[in-house]
């Protein structure tokens, strides 16, 4: 499930299972033109890789981490942890509490170690996250981030306002 | 409430009375030295002010808003609907709930507009991830905050194992 | 999905996808003969035209506002904020979290801008506080509601009654 | 507790241990200058009594009642189900369960008998709805209340201005 | 869906859409021999008849009330402040939230109208409660239910075994 | 804590600890002069002597058994399966969770073992639920308790009225 | 159900309808070759075998008892209470609340009687956490059981490695 | 707040302001002689500690693990991913929720990777737990606790009994 060439934005799970949700951040990010990996890294499944994958994002040349999990959701925190990166994270609901269990272990981070919690299954919002990131760089990269951005949240009005009368 | 010099974050909030929670992400984004300013904001109460805000600030050169409310929590939402920066939502705890109301009011956004959401009360963390943010960035002032967040996550670590044996 | 003839009640949602839940507010209404009009208006996705809306509502003619939306449902709140008409916010349930999440998101605004909250896709019913607001007022036409609502509370009951024994 | 006058409101309570709570409506309607009488109506203790105030409330010229209950809360519901005007209900918190039991007793009304509800503990927003009902109507005193609801908005935005930068 | 001779328990419901799940109370009196009737009483839309149905009960020779009702559950609550008997709350789920809506409008009653509350949706052991009380007479008749009673807990120690080693 | 005089009523709980919430139930029982006897058994701590508390129960000449527990609360469920008689189940709220685990622990019972259950801390009610449960024999005594049930409600009425207009 | 062989492990529910969550706890076992027995005793149906099968497991030679039980659950805390072992409680969720209710009623227990509780229908956790405890011996039986978790965890990080890039 | 000689059960605890909840786990080990070392070990300030500790956990003769954490508490979960020993995890409540998330984040684990969950705060729970995991051995050292918790069992009884008339 990987994608190549300089990716920007590392998509990372707990499980393929999580992939039908996940999927959504990856295609928002490539309606931006973002490149991005996805993997599964599992935080209690393969510690030390999730912990060297955290370690070693910065490096390289991620600039941004969308991790969804379920449950006692501990990857996107974990990794967090470990990385000067910005972490997105997912709740993924699993069959049982709906996703309240994966939400509260995503979001309740304590002090010294943020992420940035979306909605229960809302990867779609993780990828746009991610772009609003890049998005508010320096660079011309990002300026053109922005642009699309732009772009995306008038086509979203458009679409929204024609829904009308 | 306002700081000055070309601010990068803007910290609004609904009331004033939420300045006690907020406060913790001013006093992280000093720790970073990063410039920001501080506005009471409110969704329902001056909801034109709340909308030029937003729509204002990426050109204003903000790069990221953090946006702490409680109760039916709007102002985060509605600020990410108006604006292509980052959005960062603190839920605040008000008197009845203890912020669950908050929390699902800010994380729960609809496709299309992410909010990034942080814990309960959690405006220190919002502070932490705004620093990550523009650490994501490529230019020097991206990696001297990536440097900086190196050194204050050492500087964490050593105080955690600091309190063990 | 707009009627006509100087409607006195606007019933909008947040996305055409609501509808399936809200169409009972409008066919509450038609039992009632009260004139309405029906529309998308999505406060995150059209946010001027959404506080344009609110904001000419009353000079329109508009007399009640019935807003649907779910998960971190803003459009209810937002509304109010801008208007000086009733705002009746109907929490339309989603995937996830079964409508607690659009419950509390409407419901718990803060002191001074009320949003009159029925219960979970409880549409039909705000529908018929439209008619009790109404009918509330000193004029024949509220006076005719009233008895309409009499009646109708009387074949409720009869309904009810012949279901027994 | 109960003020003269040819009350258009009336505000209820099942325990006078609600006053506290329940007294914000009343200064909220005291500041639009309407009308209103207050009175202990308790379902459980005394429901014929509560259903004798439901049945007469319309005849005697009130034109919105405000009930607030806590806990298995019945009051606004069962006042529904015996007038045909508008019902605001007010979640009263009590010891236990900070009010949620409150909130779904009052707002998860079934079809047919709508209870406008606000928020746990939210009696000013009652008191500012029922204005808003009353400024619904067609005649002199409904344009006045709306035009003093229009100053009070604008008198809310300044004061939240003021209090950012 | 009434029976007859000489009913000593009173079933009654909301809605007769709670008849799939009140069922049950009826099976589990039958299996006891106790006579009953069954009605559809709805507190919101018959509230004087359901006050009467309240007010009779006793008189008529009911012995027992088992009310069933969901979301905003009102029925039990409002007949046991009508009536000297002991009213068993039978919280029926309804499409949203689960049942817990309906759990909390029963069980949650202020200091002097109790309701006997048994699990959602479980009308089943309403029925038992029910034997369980008329078995704690002081005549023939209670003796025998006491003695059914017994008989019917050994068996159900017997199915429970054999389904074991 | 017991008390003597052939009780009718056994008011058991899990620990000395619950006795400020369960001392209610004592209180309702001495209004109505029911001889009631009190103690502490603890399904978890002496779970022999609470099954022989419960199999002793009926035979002891006891009527209706009230138990009172917190957190993952075991009593009522355990005693009710040992015994024939009706059990009242009165939730004790502990440090955390605000008696929303007692009230589970206490209402879910599977088919078959009913407990009656009432409010987080809601003692007193089991205390007037058990009276109620003696009011409906068909002997003298319980005609007694029905009398003084009415004019306990009678009384409850007239308070409450007289804290109205 | 049951398997023989010097049992090390008991598996307990509270009923056959368990046996579909229940059931990975036995095949968990089985993967570690961990002799065990699986039998239905009810807490509420038949408390004195329940008892008994706690008073008796220890001199059986059982090590650790497994008791799975939804709603009001009981087992897992009962026998807990009667017997020295380390037991394993596995919350089963039924048809409503989702678990909830299992989850509170098996792991809120009062000090002095711990169960360990793993998540809602995680009986497969319950089996691996049986063989942790077996494995947490000093005798031969126990390294080779520790020998073969390594193993395991292996095997687990290796799947779930393959399943990333 | 380390103790020495041979330590067989670990206490680690996320942060030095857990103490307070945790101490209770040392002072029961301390009841039953069983030797034990506390540490503090933070999973998201100090991860690579964090997982050296698990991963060394049983070389260096540790048979239980204790871990308590609040919040989004991911510190049991990940310490299960590096050791083969059994951990306990002990929700700590923090300002907010009350502890709901910190035992969903603890006891929702996924398959594989099990967590021993006592109650929110019980951490006295997680020290007896311990020792009946110590005590299911089939060395002279299980034996003497085993003997031990028997002697425990008892005087808990009698302590509650002598409560009781």
């Amino acid at each position: 499930m990987t994608e190549t060439a300089a990716p920007q934005v590392g998509i990372v799970m707990g499980s393929d299972s999580d992939w039908p949700v996940m999927e959504d951040a990856a295609t928002a990010l490539e309606e931006f033109g973002i490149a991005h990996e996805v993997d599964v890294v599992s935080a209690h499944r393969m510690p030390e890789e999730m912990i060297n994958y955290g370690r070693e994002a910065a490096g390289r040349g991620l600039r941004v981490i969308i991790a969804g999990a379920g449950g006692a959701a501990h990857l996107p925190g974990m990794l967090a942890s470990v990385t000067p990166l910005p972490v997105i994270g997912v709740p993924v609901p699993l069959r049982h509490l709906d996703g309240m269990d994966s939400l509260l272990s995503i979001v309740q981070m304590p002090a010294g170690v943020p992420v940035a919690t979306v909605s229960v299954a809302g990867a779609r919002n993780a990828g746009l996250l991610a772009a609003r990131i890049l998005g508010a760089g320096s660079d011309d990269a990002a300026a053109a981030v922005r642009e699309r951005m732009a772009t995306f949240q008038e086509e979203l009005r458009a679409a929204a306002e024609k829904k009308g009368a």
